[in-house]
């Protein structure tokens, strides 16, 4: 959702696979050593919201799955289905050679690759590592070295969508890593999500899903201020939000996911930002742009600000309601 | 330009006119007593940068003018062309019964309507005054009730669009007003621009306005910072934009006016940030933006923040440049 | 209180006048013609809640009074005490040649001066207006013009202080008109405060209140952040602020009317945020200060943040709250 | 400077230690058996502009130094003196039981505690290790469980105070770890500065620093947006700095630190902004405190939006300038 990929002629010259475009190409491209035999078990590391309907789609198109997570009852449900469950990182890079990571935060992804029980105690020379983690981009290039050390493949594939993309498959995943190993990422990504975007060098994945995601967050505020301010000085909201979609106002969250209830249909303003992409989500995201900023040195006045924004809105009752919620934030009238 | 109206099917249900969809329509529309004899004199007060080739474009339609200009040099051409020049707005509205403003500031506007030899010292009953000046609305509005008063009709229609556009007759027009009044506003601002939206009452134009170009500034500026944290940690500008572009980041700043040099053609950034939309005058429009966010109590924290961004650079010695100069702005290297 | 100036060292060579300092030499320089009967009749219009004991603090010092209010009770309780009230400011100044003006908003102080029944319908030659309402210093230099034009003089002379200080006869006045008839400003505005400060030409005495109310806010906000950043990073909440104060930290808002509750006592954070100055009036004095830096043009990236911050405060609840406030709204925990 | 604390009666109750105040006190205090040979050697990492003259504050109080520094250049001067130098932190480990380290960044920092031939590789059980660079609070929690397991202690012990400051002994060291082992750190950080503030557990001296100087990043912008408005509203810069520092408005950035050239003397705003505490610091302290607020997810609205205030003015040639040359990048005027 936060970042669907809807492609568009703008899309030309880009180096991706979508199923809807050449899913034939795709498999070809997707010939290699590695996957000649190409339904050897898939490692799969972390089983929660996403993970789990993810490492279902891989399960549907036929390839066996070693499994674990941190909580056993993640498990229970694939063990249940006759998938092999392991009791560590390790354990799963003893058995595959190709394993597909999706964690929480920076730290549980060091912990899966380097910890004591970690990924890299049994990794197999040549075996493919994906992390579809959304973590710190400096972390994704650290993991990666120490990968490549073992003589393995570390690609950065942070996904763009919510728990219903995860579902039905249609994530996009934004891919940093070794081009000649895009291919054999696409075999395994192709059958989560509708898109795969490569996007460079390791680390480049989680750089290309978190500057999206500033965007998206300065230009929904953005929107909400514009609405809001609109409303105030006496215009109808859907006029507004018709002027500014044919003005050079316009933007996703403007034409696509207006914030404002009564504007579109079938976005969470419509429903009272019930579902969608959580004040939460956005501002960890957020966290991780301030902290590439900070390290790169590169200033973000307004990202910054729409940090502390979420992060307000997360400390006043908005956490769990969709990030558009923010023209909620600020529309109240003052009451004296 | 800045807010330069591109129809698109969101534009459908729209109260609007655009030359290229239905002119017979409009010239019909047109038809009501002030306008029978269609080609009676047009007054126009303010022949700046934009009020030239405005006028002109009246005159190229068959229309006889009555001009003045508190800078008589800037109806010399006029006169040398035949059109009768006057020496005061009240002159003016003594010659012509239908009257377009285009003038710098609230405070030229006062005058020119309220002042000692202003237009309402002369204005006839049923007179239509269309002021296309980029001022507050509060002021707008407090114009409308003298000129009601004088048993005429005031109507706010601020243009989007520069020079290029006011030249070409491609400007967009923004009303507000009384809706019976709308036809005949269009037969004349028709004549200017290619779109002429109804936004609604009195200083809804100047509201519509405004709110677009604080929420342009936001998503430009918000796209300067993403285009350049995203190269700093390694990717490739047009990839980027192209991924922002298929994402839920897409706004008109980066998909049609893209701040990062090399990334589009045909574009201020595509030549240094000569021409386009000047930072001084979104720092203006942005002051505008405060003022009624600050007189209506609506809180715009992107917003404001952004009128400070081009405050400083006005003082930085970007005020010539193009708006989207914030990403030169931005990137500079930290020099120690 | 928000500004209460507390007499120091740092003091020395400001031009200013302190009943703990020198009352004889107030009285002395006070003697000029207009109040050579110094107990002459002096006018007030504007008795709310800061306006009502102020003029009892004159009529303490014996003067009579002219009153009048656009709300008929607001004067009751003088009329019952034996003072004049009158039907109109005009009628005020036709019977007062020394007016004070207590209102709340600049259009409350443009129709009590110019309206059809203002003071300068009937203002005396050589009669002295001095307006203590926060407005626009912009406002108060064009009432100073229209005044001076009557032969009259004006000055503007906001107070710092609350309710509290102005029935305790303790607020501070930052007076801006011409020097010479400082003296006679004091002779009056001494009997309500306990500071009179001269700021300089007209006008200054409203840009010194927003300046060092913005400051205030700005340092205020600031506190509230760095408090709560070190009491999650697990500093002691008492020990921080004492190392704050005797560092480069140190503000007013940190050593004397800190926003944590526990750190210091007598202050709103030790009750519940009650009294003090209100989060509205604190949004209002930013409203003004962000007028006046977008027509002076003066970048204010913090005062407007303020300014933003304050304003949503008011639609969240914290209105009738102190501004210290802004602690509580900062620190709440993320629920998840 | 940046922070230096000047003692006021607020200290009281603060526990800490002044040369001013009670040195008889601290070196009883400092008698344990770690110290009952008071001069035995004690170890220093780190020899830069800070560090070299702190070290020579510990030669002149008669500590035999054991020296490294991964420039050798760094070392000539302590070991033409007679001072040992080493090759490596886990030498100098090796032969001081008592080690200071100095470092600019926090991966410095790791890499002289952890690295392959750092300190912890040769530490003696009872140690202690005093760190007095300023890097992130979590590293230094992080560093001093390591150091922990070796059975030594460590305590976090950043300075504020510049270059003068060091030379003249006279910083500040805010201190966090083991309250029991503070009389100890006392008898060696007393050599080299006049206070010594013990601020609690483990990080949280750093806590303090990165505190204190956010507000002071906050409070020196809010003077410099304050004193400038006041001045293009018609204030002369003396008499307001007077107004706002008897008022709420007052701040060490204001009453001691002014950085509006011509107001104070013998600070850097009257030396067109050289020497003093550079923009390069405040900017890297701030990035301190963005990362600890982002990942204790605090909001600092002001303090993120000052970050990126300097952030921008490193790359507009302003780096090596005083933090207080803020004033003087608000300030320029608009050229047209």
């Amino acid at each position: 959702m936060a970042a669907s990929l809807r492609l568009r002629g703008a899309a030309s010259g880009l180096r991706y696979w979508s199923r809807r475009q050449q899913p034939a190409a795709a498999s070809l491209t997707a010939v290699c050593s590695r996957s000649m035999a190409s339904k050897t078990p898939v490692g799969f590391i972390g089983l929660g919201n996403m993970g789990n309907p993810m490492a279902k789609n891989l399960m549907k198109h036929g390839y066996p799955l070693v499994i674990y997570d941190v909580f056993p009852d993640a498990c229970k449900e694939f063990q249940d289905a006759g998938e092999q469950v392991v009791s560590s990182p390790a354990d799963v890079a003893e058995k595959a050679d190709r394993i597909i990571t999706m964690l929480p935060t920076s730290n549980n992804a060091i912990e899966a690759y380097s910890g004591a029980n970690g990924i890299l105690k049994k990794v197999k020379k040549g075996s493919l590592l994906i992390d579809s983690s959304t973590i710190d981009p400096t972390v994704s290039k650290q993991l990666a070295k120490e990968v490549e050390k073992m003589g393995a493949v570390f690609m950065d594939a942070p996904v763009s969508g919510g728990v219903g993309a995860a579902r039905s498959g249609n994530l996009t995943f934004m891919v940093g890593g070794m081009e000649d190993e895009f291919a054999a990422a696409q075999e395994l990504l192709g059958c989560m999500g509708s898109n795969v975007v490569y996007c460079g060098a390791v680390g480049t994945g989680q750089a290309a899903k978190i500057c999206n995601n500033m965007l998206l967050a300065i230009s929904m505020i953005g929107t909400a201020e514009a609405m809001n301010l609109g409303i105030r000085l006496g215009l109808d909201p859907k006029l507004l939000a018709k002027i500014l979609n044919m003005s050079s106002g316009r933007c996703w969250s403007s034409d696509t996911y207006n914030p404002v209830p009564g504007v579109m249909d079938g976005v969470p303003s419509a429903n009272n930002y019930q579902g969608g992409f959580g004040t939460t989500l956005m501002a960890k995201d957020l966290g991780l742009a301030q902290d590439s900023a900070t390290s790169t040195k590169s200033p973000i006045p307004l990202g910054s600000q729409a940090h502390q924004i979420y992060r307000v809105m997360c400390a006043k009752g908005y956490s769990k309601k969709d990030f558009s919620s923010v023209f909620q934030f600020l529309r109240e009238e003052e009451t004296f």
